[in-house]
C-alpha cells in the first residue's frame, strides 16, 4: 500500500493491482497500520481511500483462503477485516473512497464502510460471494446500513454489478465523476472538508455513527453535549464572528 | 409567533423574518408553549409549521450565542431545542412543515423532524453549521433518520444546499410544489388528513416513532395490541360498514 | 391456497380471488401453515408468493373483523398476522412477492414483508386502514423497515395508492416488469437464486434479518463467526477453485 500526504489530505492506495488489490492478511494489516497511524495524528484533516489498476477491490484474496482451509483461520480473519471496517467508521476524520473499476466482495463493504464515495462512471458494485459459494455476510453488515433492504438484498442473492449510477441513485455512493474527472471531483471533496474548522469536523466524525444506533432521545442528549462541547472551541467564535461581518473564517486548529 | 386555527388544522408561524426565523430562546420558548398547549387540545386534527419572510429557519441565533460563551447556556439551549424537536415528534397529531426559503442548520433539523413535509421548489436545505466551525450535531439527529447515511454526512460535512427536489429524491421532504402553489399543496395534504377519523390518526402518530426503534418481534407486539385498542373504536365500524356500502363513511370522533 | 412445486421452488399462491385474497382467518392459517412446512423442507431453494385474479391482496378481511367485535379477537388476529408475517422474514429460505393489481393494508404489508418483490407496471400499493379509520399499525412496522420515513408516514396517512414505478423508486419491491412479463422477471429472479449454492443461500436469509437490528459491532462479530462457518462447507471449495478455474461451480447441496 502506499501513502501520499499533502496538507493533512493522506491518500491511502492499495497497490496490489496484479491481485485487483484483493484484501489479503498483508493487505488488511497494511490498513489497519495505516489507520491506526492516522488515528493519533492530530494533523490529518481527512482520509482518501483509493487503489491502483482496474479494479478498486475485489475482496478477500480467494486463493490465500482456500490454502487454509481451517476455521479459526477464518475467524481471525473476517475478525481482521471487520476491525479495518470499524477502524475506518470510527476514524477521528472521514474517509472518502475513491472507486474505479470494479468494487466486490469486501471491497464494496470498503467503499460502503466510508463516510463519502465518489466513483468514475465506469465503475460496478457487487456483493459477488454468493457466486462461489460464500454468501457476503460481513459486507452485508456494511451494504445494509447504506442501501434500502430490499436492495441489498438483491445484491447479495444475485451476486450481480450495479452501475456507478445505481450505486449514487440508491445511497451506496455520493457523486459519479467521468472517468477522467474522478480525481478532481475527490480533490473537490477534500477540499471542501480542509476548508472547514479541523476540531468542527472531528467532532461529527466522533459523533455521527455513534448517535446512528441511539433511541432518540439518547441520540439528543449525546448530540446536545457534543455541540455545548463544540460552542467552546476558539474556531466556533471566529466563525461566527466571520459570518457576521461576512468575510472568510481563520480557523486556528489546522 | 402566530397561532392560526382553522377546522382544527393549526398553522403555526415563525415570525421573525428580519432576524431568518432563528430560534433564538425566545423562539424555541414559543414554539414548546404551542406544542405544549396543542398536545392538550383533542380538537386538533394537524399541525403546520411555516414561516414568514425569505427564510423558513435558519438555525439558531448566532449572535445571542455568541453572547453567551457558557457551557452551562449551551448545554441548556440545545436541551431546549432537542425538546422541541422531540416534541414534534410526540406530538398526538401528525406536523406538516410548510418550506419556502432557506432552512439551514436547525431549520432544516425542524422539516427533518415533522411527520410531513412540502417545500417551495425554490427552497433550499442545509446543514451548516460546519461553516462557522460548530457541527450540527443536534440536526444531524434527524437528519440522519430520514436520509440515507452517506448523504446525510455528505451534508454535513460541506454544509452545502441541496434544493428541494433533491430533498424529495432523497427523502428529507414529501412533495415540491411551485412556488405559487405551495398553500395548497399544504391545503391538499391537511384536508386528506382531516378527512380522516381522528382517533385512527392519533393512533397512528403515537405508534409510529415508537415502533420504528423497536427490534422487529417488539415493534409486531406493540402494533397488534395497538391495532386491537383501535378497533374498538366507534369509527372504525361506522368505516367498514361504510366503506362495504360503498358511502362515505361519518365519523364520530372529530 | 395453492400451491406448486418446482425444481425447489415453492409458489403459494393466494386463491380467493372474489375475497381480493383477504388475510381472513383461514388464509393466515394457511400461509401460516404452508411456511411451517416448508420452514422444515431442505429441497425447498426458494418461495414465490403470489396470488390470483384482479388484486395481489386487499388486507384482513373487513367483514368477518366486522362480524366478530371483541378485543380477544383482534388481539389474537393482529398477534397471528404478525406471526406470519415474522415467519416470512425468518423462512431459512427468500421470498418472492409476485404483485399484480393492488397490495392494500396488511397486503402490501407481505410485500414489505419479503426479501424481494417483483410487481407488474399496472399494480398499485396503499396502506388504506387510515380510510376506514383503522391506522396500519401493524402494516406500518414492516413499510418503514423498507422505505424513508416520510414516505411511509405519507402513505399510512393519507391511504392514497403509489404506482408500480414508485414503490421501486423508494425501494419497497425490487423490479417493475411489464404486465405480461411479471412471471419471466419472477423466474429470472428463482432462476438466479437457484443457480446459487443453497447453503450460502441459506446462510444468507438467516443473518440479514438478524444482524439488521443490531449496534454495528455486535453485527460484525455474528457476521464473521456467520462467514467463518460458511467457509467450511464444501460447496465454498468448489465455488472457489471453479472461480479461479474459470468454470461453472457444481454445488453439493442442492
Amino acid at each position: 500500500m502506499q501513502r501520499l500526504d499533502h496538507q493533512g489530505v493522506i491518500t491511502l492506495i492499495m497497490s496490489t493491482p496484479e491481485r485487483f488489490n484483493a484484501l489479503s492478511e498483508a493487505m488488511l494489516e497494511a490498513l489497519h497500520d495505516a489507520l491506526t497511524e492516522i488515528a493519533d495524528d492530530s494533523s490529518v484533516r481527512c482520509v482518501v481511500l483509493a487503489a491502483e489498476g482496474k479494479a478498486f477491490c475485489a475482496g478477500h484474496d480467494l486463493k490465500q483462503m482456500r490454502a487454509n482451509p481451517d476455521k479459526a483461520y477464518y475467524q481471525t480473519l473476517f475478525a481482521r477485516c471487520g476491525d479495518v471496517m470499524q477502524a475506518i467508521v470510527h476514524l477521528p476524520v472521514p474517509v472518502i473512497a475513491k472507486v474505479q473499476g470494479i468494487a466486490t466482495a469486501a471491497g464494496c463493504q470498503l467503499v460502503a464502510s466510508c463516510d463519502l464515495a465518489v466513483a468514475a462512471r465506469s465503475a460496478r458494485f457487487a456483493v459477488s460471494g454468493i457466486n462461489v459459494g460464500l454468501f457476503c455476510s460481513t459486507p452485508a453488515v456494511a451494504l445494509s446500513r447504506n442501501v434500502a433492504s430490499k436492495r441489498a438484498m438483491e445484491m447479495l442473492l444475485t451476486g450481480e454489478f450495479i452501475s456507478a449510477e445505481q450505486a449514487a441513485e440508491w445511497g451506496l455512493i455520493n457523486r459519479v465523476a467521468e472517468d477522467d474527472a474522478l480525481d478532481a471531483a475527490t480533490d473537490e471533496l477534500t477540499a471542501s472538508i480542509c476548508a472547514k474548522s479541523a476540531v468542527a469536523v472531528r467532532t461529527g466524525k466522533a459523533m455521527f455513527a455513534r448517535q446512528l444506533s441511539m433511541p432518540l432521545d439518547e441520540a439528543y442528549a449525546f448530540a446536545g453535549e457534543t455541540m455545548a462541547c463544540n460552542m467552546l472551541a476558539e474556531d466556533v467564535g471566529e466563525g461566527i464572528d466571520a459570518f457576521i461581518a461576512k468575510r472568510p473564517p481563520q480557523w486556528r486548529h489546522r
